[in-house]
């Protein structure tokens, strides 16, 4: 059995998580020191070679100090993610759907998120809920997937809609987009969680990792 | 001319009022004793004898009050209006759309308050955006109105589809209908004011009455 | 096939979100009459007579109003639902978790509503953070569930050490219950926003319901 | 028929938006790159080569990006606007009021806005509250508008004070303009939003786009 | 010289405070029992026998176990101020002015205060801004009072337009009247600090007292 | 060794808490019904007969249940708290400061906690800072103590001028005494988080109890 | 008569406002350009060419503006103040009292405010409520005062310690300084809002302008 | 005896304050210009030749200048302090726990403040309550503590976990660690206030020093 965890000083990396939660540990990079994430790469990598592992909130900075240290490290400089090792085989299908093309970051973070997590990822971007039409033009590509994330800034109203249209289990996001009286994604949280669409799910603002890391465990795991 | 203002002790009647807004003032019951409201009412009626005198916020002392000074007066205890005097004449058309059973209080304020401002009124209830088949099933409605008042609690979502659907001028009203995060009516609110679609105007948490004033003023000088 | 929305006149029941969404409409009794939900509950049962329908937030009134109309009708006074009509087959499991003898009745919502979309449901009930061994006496059951809702108020600790602890997919769920600083569930909210535990999504406070609907449908289409 | 969309990858632009509200879409610039600017904006008007398309919240860089693709293009700096195409003819009148210097910005989005949705527009600048006087020496303009938009910061008074003078349609704008406990602009959202003039609506803080097209509609359909 | 406080078990009456401050302790009755609110009044009297003490938020009860217990106590139900002993002479005077009927209670608990704390009061009320004429109707008292008090709900706007009007001292008391998004005078209390008038002083929610007092040492102090 | 836990079916007595942290469980009875304190409370004897057990937050109806059930129960009806069994020796002092007259319940509610959990206790009421001779009476007491707890609602200042007397460990409790923009003890409670005297913690708002468990916690280990 | 305003285009300067207030207006420098604040203080001296004429929040490049327009311009690089023409005659005295180092600016601003509007100013620093004996060091100061402004930022209790010591008209400016919990001054505005000593009025965070205006009223027109 | 303060102009250094709490004055740097700092260093480090004296919140800058005026200056970049003269002999122990490596500059704070107020320190870091076993792993230390610090960002749930495990008296400290709705650290401090282990304390956001103080305290008293 692993060493459940590595003392690196400043972190404890916790290489026993994905015993506990079938999925290595996931660097939280914004708040670190290029340094500290490279390092924390390095012990995640070593602890999971048949593994990808990933970091997230990924600045210049950083992305440079990992590209020196890593020559295969995938970077996504829309989403700021860093993938590092090979990605699991993928099972079952998330798609990720949003409101704006300002949201496009956060959904692109979700994206390569559930790729992460084992499985399938399809996105459509730029479905707002002021032209229905764009949303009920792929309104069958709903039902086909085995989770949602819904990512949408301002009102947050597209997770209602969404939510109204199919029985698929559905992860609201709310972004930030927005401005005055959205107070950084407070409108578009609190409208999510009163949604009036049973079922309905939230996460964080501008949350994509957390919403996919629960869509693709419920995707991988569907019949 | 009319004089500007009849002091009652506790109140100043804005007698005034019509001449420079078009329309009487209008009392607030809450807030007020019975016997407070009921002088209001007369002094208004005197001085607008042929012209209808509204007081909305009317509880059932308040109604029993008016009643027993006013052998004709109108009374509605789901929308907690009391009418007294002639109806002006209607010109125009104010739709109120409303997405839930429970905003049905706000949406009757609403529409009886346009028809003593001097439109004709008519309301769609329970078209919530979580079945939005139920919306489109009564498309043609709104675009055939001068003027939209759209009533929505919980997430608040109804003003932004039905704002993508048509161009009429459109006031959405927040209801303090919903729980836990929604905060009285807050989230609604919130949502409302970030609408992405273009032109919605906001009014108070469960002000009906100010809703209809603005959209029975467009309605009745539109062409 | 159905007619898509049956017009009560104060409500369009929407009759045709089975189809779209695998369960019928569900009453929110909170805010309408006693005589509105009866109406309502008829009305869903007579469109969906070999399905379960059910009604929350229901009051002491409300619930002697079922029981006059509905012999056969299922009452949980803790929970405050009420069922109608035959459960569906339970395919899978959610297990609801709960911190505090005051939680109960958000779990008892969560577990009634998840047996009426599909799923079988276990209760653990009482197993605070601050006595961590009743949590980890029953670690166990934890990994043998398909979803899990997690309930918790005050400090909302309870999710993040869960999901710490499994990769089942997990719901949290905010309660009112506390005091001062809690604002009425608002401190539980937001931590449970900002669980470090990855993959943990949440629901409005005291929605126990919106939870379990969630829960249930990954459930039910687990493998 | 036009094509309902045109799917440029980041964004969907709704070039059906015209057929169903009567306006082209407006391009929120902020948060969108100047080169998805310049392709939503290259669309837009060969969507609608005989009609005015606007852009708002057009920073230096996107203004600069904006003048070498399109030479004709229209900009104002101070509104941060830019228009593109010719005008509509202005039927009817809007009149934008604002309380003070620091208010101008928002002023003259709106009043950009209300012309390419066709009326005319006349502006009136400084006269907050704090001297009547010179509110009072412009109070005959008032009731000459179709619609009014009254743009105020700092304890967002004057749609009140205008709104007891004349019966026009008014749209109060919060502007973020203050400091310490205006909170970026709510408090006057708040007061906007409780005034004692009946009919007053409210928009998003700094919103005067939304505010303009509200009136716009209503002055080009008022008798 | 007196003892500086006398220890009733429950409280340390502050017989010093007329020493220290000009004029003795007052009551704040809310929170205390009748019982309470007795006892501490027998002291001030004996304490302070030639001169008028005062207990402000006197409910029912309280003013019932006062009327018990001193046949000459002066009770207003309106302002639920109870006033025993003389009243010293009064010097300078102060204006209480308020914006609506609902706003009285507050105001009558202004007057009555700046009367025991010394000073002539005057009191005009239901001078809201929607109807300027009202209040631009008594303008010339505002000059003659040494300090006012501007007591308003809902938006607050009526200092601003007061302190717009004269430069003498004003002090602002925002009440708690209005709904929704007044959020129990918050949206009040927020416009008036940030009045654009310049010198306008604000008191706590309904704090007619603490609003009186200020004033009433301005006022007796004033040539 | 003592069993853990024991599961009364809608609660898991922690019985294995004073092992832990050197005190039994305590009933924290808001929330739960008076059979449920009730039969918590003998489980708890039960498991610690040589020890008292707490009941706090102890309503009327509870109250009387637990009278009914013990004889020897000892209730505070001012603190709302119930004691069953032997107090612990008492080892160290600490001493409870309260402002008001008002937040006398608070200050009794930490007096016994701190009792029960093994220190003596004394209490100084009414010496709020509006009068600070009344606090300066009582200087020397403060040294005496091994710590303190300091009671205050409104503004909350009394810690801040405590804390810069004396170095003796001091724990801040803010009430909801107040009205307004109190906020139910918010602004006490962030006035108190900002203290400029260095070393003051805090507590929620009215927890007299959580405050006294640790000043006792501190005391009786003191030398 | 002079004229009751001049139109610069950008601003209605109101050179009437010393005839209705006593003083002439103020230009708040932040959020104007440097040429507008030069070309309005120019107005204003060119109208009161007797009176001192100032700016407040003028930042660096609105201070070399200012020096190049005018040779006499006397700057305030830490109050950010500006005055131009002659002091009018000082009568009365207002005293500034600082909690802190940090206040400084604030306490500043209102010296500047106070002797432009015509009153004696002094100023005590650095007497935080930690450490009491500074303050009571110069208690015999506060009696002397016309009026005191009474400068705090963190938990903002300066003021009602000062209010109970003296009962000289007291005006409270909460400033933002602090950190976390202070949320940029609010905490300090609660406090000073809910203070127990009677009548202490409060400004917005920051606004040492307008609690120097209200000060100086009060102080040139004692006895 | 020494003077009870030393002004400074800008600064009434108390250099009484050892003599009444224990402790020297402590600078914080933050809001103070490099200059000053450096003077009331100097004043106190004379003040108080055989005790560490202490600055914290010590920016680059201010670092620079203390290095100038002070060879032998202790400076700590991550903690952000800087440390003057000969510690104090360590009486005690306290333990700062921290959840993660972002959160380990508040950490050092407070470990150098312990250190500085008289107390041996000891820190274990990234203990999050996401992998339970990093804490379980170190459970025997915390009972070895005299107190304890414990501080986390994000939702704040470690000092509730940590709270059942060990009766060791508690101190919580917020981080500002997080996004979105952790609103600054505001998440985190409301769970840290609504604990469910008894006697959890807690400070300001990001308040390490505060705690620290507290801890220190505790520690050097105990037996």
């Amino acid at each position: 059995m692993q060493d459940p965890l590595i003392d690196l000083g400043f972190a404890r990396v916790d290489t026993h998580r994905a015993q506990r939660t079938g999925d290595p540990e996931v660097v939280f990079a914004q708040g670190k020191s290029p340094d500290q994430t490279v390092h924390i790469m390095t012990t995640l990598q070593q602890a999971h070679p048949d593994r990808a592992v990933l970091a997230t909130r990924v600045d210049d900075r950083t992305s440079r100090a990992l590209q020196d240290s890593f020559a295969e490290v995938r970077l996504d400089p829309v989403g700021r993610t860093a993938v590092l090792g090979p990605l699991p085989k993928a099972v079952g299908q998330v798609l990720v759907v949003c409101a704006g093309t300002s949201d496009l970051p956060v959904a692109a973070e979700a994206a390569t998120t559930a790729r992460v997590f084992g499985t399938e990822v399809d996105t459509i971007s730029d479905v707002g809920v002021a032209g229905l039409h764009r949303l009920l033009a792929v309104r069958e590509h709903l039902d086909q997937a085995n989770a949602l994330v819904v990512v949408a800034g301002m009102e947050g109203a597209l997770p209602s809609v969404v939510g109204g249209l199919t029985g698929v289990p559905l992860v609201a996001v709310p972004t930030s987009v927005g401005y005055g009286a959205s107070f950084g994604g407070l409108a578009a949280l609190l409208a999510m969680l009163n949604s009036c669409a049973p079922g309905v799910t939230v996460v964080n603002i501008d949350n994509g990792f957390g919403a996919a890391v629960h869509a693709a465990r419920i995707a991988r795991n569907a019949r």
